[in-house]
């Protein structure tokens, strides 16, 4: 197996990237391909004293910035670092793409030169966060507009996922909205909620509200990228936020025994928790090829978990899985998505 | 002063209620008006020897459920007492309605009964939420659909309740979202961040992540009420769920001396911050009567909150202010809004 790591893309410098790909060889025994500005690759590899044998460079030193326009891939930063490894994971190059760049470009990208699976309107970007069960949210920014039979066919994906990546026998899916009750939510969303009752692939448990969502009633939330995207920073701002109150509160007035004993304590890894770094990495689910998104502060420990989590997916055959429902999806009806929803990717 | 008060509404018993309208007479010296069944009623001010002067009582003894169509308030449910409350203080009976039931009844009743301030599009539903700085969150679930107009009439709704209530001076508004960048969102985000960005009367800070939002970076939150609801129960969710994770992990093995210093300690008072019983309650701003929602789970002492809300609201008259902002309401353009977003509400 071969890995295209996008070294240019994220908040860290490229030195971070190579660094996690070192990381990766040295634990997953797999090949990567370095796709970024050759000489700080290769600089980098010397400094790490890395032998050279496990690693292809591509040498692409332009890049797509967090304010680039998400379109820019196909025009001003075709021959981005990311764009070229795009290209070489559509050429056959590798297996897999990591990338921790503009995730509206990559989506964009990926979209426009993998493809997505044949019946698959629109791919999701789906994100496991460890509360007390494991869950998968998707999408968590990818579309932030959508019609219910996307939502219906996020279901879909969310599910194969978790059957094949964490082995839950037939996930139950829920959809976030803010409240219990059927009649509930956007039109969209009302109607997702009558087609998934109907559909007798999917162990659907109704709707989920924002409180319930870390308590364990469900294994994957389906929801627009919108309100994904403000679900999954809500968790991390509270975590945040709450770590902080109670250091604050608690420990500022007591013994440093106590501080000290939070330490060595693994309370840290509940704050950690909602740590994007500790994702390790997220996928396009429904594309025709694997494309994960590493978070844009990746550090080397993040971006070798995100490596390690490309290969988990090659090899668990879920594109496979997700392309045996072409006959479901075929027979699905879409409505047109209205004007004022279309999302600027389209 | 007379609040009147839907003692039928909530989760808890008609007894709770009358309980919490007591504690409020004493606090606030105020009249009360009772609405509900007046034989329960007369007994549970029996039960808490209460002084029956400064209470009046209506009988109306029939409710909307929670599982009720918001539209029954004016058909099935046009006696309950939560319209029955509604219609005293159309007709000048009192000066504030406080209830704890169904939120869309309360908001489509109090919209026919009450009407809304002129040149008010939509009421919303604000939400004080005491992060490090209290910050203002609308609208937290009356309309699940909005258009980019209304979302700038929210503004101005949110920027006088912090002015007038809690004494904010020009106070900061932001927009929340996918992202920070101004094309980040969906469509109607985009043009309403260009419209915010463009209105002098504003002082609009832009954009803001779900994860920045407890940190102080604005005083007013305004979304849609279908978003602005999911943020509010993920707070809720993740405050519970950090607690017990913590709890679990820190305290688990470790001796009940620190047990007993955490129940001391005020950290408890950060765990609630997100239990919806402490916020008291939450305007309709834009109506042109003052209506509060108090949680549906509200005890005594949350009911009594809710009723101290009610009566600052009034006194400090934030109405007249409102409707002091009917001109430049007046010369907004309102796009129409799309079919699918067209909320069950209009």
């Amino acid at each position: 197996m071969r890995i295209i790591l996008d070294v240019m893309g994220g908040d860290n410098p490229p030195e971070e990237f190579v660094k996690g790909a070192y990381l990766a060889v040295k634990k997953y025994k797999e090949k990567i391909t370095l796709v970024g500005d050759e000489k700080i690759i290769s600089d980098a590899l010397r400094d790490l004293r890395a032998p050279s044998a496990p690693f292809d460079i591509i040498d692409a030193p332009d890049f797509v910035s967090m304010e680039d326009d998400p379109m820019s891939i196909t025009g001003a930063h075709a021959g981005s670092s990311m764009a070229v490894s795009l290209r070489e994971l559509s050429s056959g190059g590798g297996d897999a793409v990591v990338s921790a760049g503009n995730t509206g470009a990559l989506f964009t990208g990926a979209t426009l030169i993998e493809r997505r699976v044949k019946g698959v309107r629109r791919a999701a970007l789906a994100m496991v966060i460890p509360f007390k069960n494991p869950i998968l949210l998707l999408d968590c920014g990818a579309n932030v507009s959508v019609t219910p039979e996307y939502l219906v066919q996020f279901a879909y994906l969310g599910k194969i996922y978790m059957e094949r990546i964490l082995g839950v026998d037939s996930p139950r899916v829920a959809l976030l909205n803010n409240g219990a009750e059927t009649h509930k939510g956007t039109p969209t969303v009302v109607e997702a909620n009558k087609l998934l009752s109907d559909d007798e692939n999917i162990n659907f448990v109704g709707n989920i509200e924002g409180k319930d969502v870390p308590f364990g009633g469900c294994d994957v939330v389906v929801t627009d990228g919108f309100t994904g995207n403000i679900f999954l920073k809500t968790c991390e701002g509270m975590s945040n936020f709450m770590m902080a109150r109670l250091t604050e509160k608690f420990f500022g007035g007591v013994s440093g025994k106590i501080s000290a004993m939070l330490k060595k304590n693994d309370v840290s890894r509940v704050a950690k928790m909602f740590d994007a770094k500790e994702y390790g990495g997220a996928p396009f689910l429904g594309l025709a090829k694997p494309v994960i998104k590493a978070h844009g502060n990746s550090d080397a420990r993040a971006v070798c978990a995100a490596i390690g989590q490309a290969r988990k997916y090659v090899e668990t055959n879920i594109i496979d899985e997700i392309a045996s429902c072409a006959d479901i999806f075929s027979k699905m009806k879409f409505a047109p998505i209205s004007k004022r929803e279309r999302t600027e990717n389209e």
